[in-house]
């Protein structure tokens, strides 16, 4: 990576674990947090992952040859105006959104003919938040999408993925509709789910809710970390990725009643043969690496108990 | 515990580690094997976790001091009518159903007056299936909950508590209609949510269906394990806690139409207030030490790495 200086837009989770990245592989390169929020600015040179700071963002690009806009997707758009003006010729601007067509409408009309703009999207992320959630080693092993413009030069393609790569990651290209499309299933509609079943549970009767928090491992529980995720964050990925997502919830809610129709006549027929085909997909990503084959006495890793808990998380 | 003999009819999961279980701290226990597969019956033989094994249910129970029904909830009904006539004076019969109502509805009316039952819950499992799936740590440190009947005598539940308690399991007391409307919220649900979006994804096209098992940790994965749970234990969960089930169904039902209505009109605010309100349920359950709060460095266990996933696994 060849940068003398990189500015990171929005020093959340994402943003701030990407300056991690950055000390770690290129501790030369001079690191700039803009962020509108003071006190994340003031957070960001605490931890010693910025050089500087400054809530200006077109002051905090000025003299930058990296920009990443690491801000929810819809305040992108916003950000790419304010920033603008300081934005130096030559510079190339990426983004790291879970939603690409929105973003790439909002953002290129913003940016000046002689920055080069490379939308991307590193899937990786955890339910916390803030500078202090971030780490260097977030992107390990997880796939960062490129979506190239038609007008995107080779070169600014490049450095983009070096960073990824830097990071760890395995870099894949693809048209921006196909990445919201994909994006929609595998990730926006199980968080849409996860929020709307969590939501759901917490509507109910005190006493009641009690019992759910109780016994929650039973199922229940590995929805609630998903539904803990940023919530600004998936505002705005459901706005922004808002035709992809409810072709996709359509689909789903058509097979929910399916299946709430076969319960209520008790056909077990029908309900036997879709459990059977969905332990299929399973199997593939497993096939895929995508996931392990745990067995026996891998218990803990599997549905992991308050005690060794504690004791993984070093508390 | 002061057993000479116990059967176990059901040799899957639950039933062979409840079996290992025995070995392990009552060795002088005779453990009998009752499953109306021969297969099974060998297997179980085979892998030293029974005495004796019999498809003959009568024969299975005959001089057992406890019986346990480890079926599908919707098998247990025919299972206590055929075992019924092997039946010993004061035997305990208990089961580990995920629906207690109807068990109880299907199972008492085959059962003789000089035996006693009590319906028990242990809230565990994995998505594999099968003798050789289960091990004796499964329902360490895990709720197991029993719904006594108001006949039940002191002594028979003190017997099934001592099993659950020497499994390493918390012993709850509870009502069969509360156990089943919490389970209804807790696990019947989730599957069913779980089942239907990976049911979704398996109905897209091939070359969406390749993208969707490749980037599949983006939220998906957390889905397909739940899915891969035994398809027709799961039927018959449904299809014997149908009211409650269909009850909550309804509610989640509506409010995710009330999400999609919000995304459709680009409602902000709506989507944003409920996230938060989902982020804050994640919180109660760590404090209830039902999950834990992972952090920085901790992403391996947080969402796990095919690599180190590999290595967990010992493969």
């Amino acid at each position: 990576m060849n940068f003398n200086q990189v500015t990171i837009i929005g020093f959340g989770l994402i943003g701030s674990s990407i300056a991690r990245v950055l000390r770690r592989d290129c501790p030369a390169v001079r690191i700039v947090c803009g962020d509108s929020s003071l006190d994340v600015c003031k957070k960001a040179l605490e931890l010693g992952i910025a050089n500087s700071a400054s809530t200006d963002l077109a002051e905090a690009v000025q003299g930058s040859d990296l920009v990443v806009l690491a801000v929810p997707v819809g305040a992108c758009g916003g950000v790419a105006e304010a920033m603008a003006p300081g934005l130096k010729q030559g510079a190339v601007v990426t983004d790291v959104g879970s939603v690409k067509q929105a973003v790439i409408a909002s953002v290129k009309r913003h940016l000046p003919d002689y920055v080069d703009f490379v939308p991307a999207h590193p899937i990786a992320g955890t339910e916390h938040s803030g500078p202090e959630a971030g780490f260097a080693e977030l992107f390990q092993g997880r796939w960062a999408i490129i979506t190239p413009l038609p007008e995107t030069p080779l070169n600014a393609i490049e450095t983009v993925t070096a960073l990824w790569e830097s990071a760890g990651s395995n870099v894949e290209f693809m048209e921006p509709r196909r990445h919201d499309l994909v994006l929609a299933i595998t990730s926006h509609l199980p968080h849409l789910i996860a929020y709307t079943i969590v939501g759901t549970a917490s509507d109910l009767e005190d006493h009641l809710k009690a019992d759910v928090i109780k016994f929650s491992a039973s199922g229940f529980r590995d929805f609630t970390r998903i539904a803990a995720s940023d919530p600004v964050m998936w505002r705005d990925i459901f706005i922004n990725n808002q035709e992809a997502v409810l072709e996709i919830v359509q689909r789903f809610t058509e097979d929910l009643t399916g299946l709430q129709r076969a319960i209520r006549w008790g056909d077990g027929r029908v309900l036997q043969d879709m459990f059977a085909r969905t332990r299929a997909i399973r199997r593939q990503i497993i096939d895929a690496k995508q996931a392990d084959y745990r067995y026996p006495n891998q218990l803990s890793a599997l549905v992991p108990q308050p005690e060794a808990l504690r004791k993984a998380s070093g508390s």
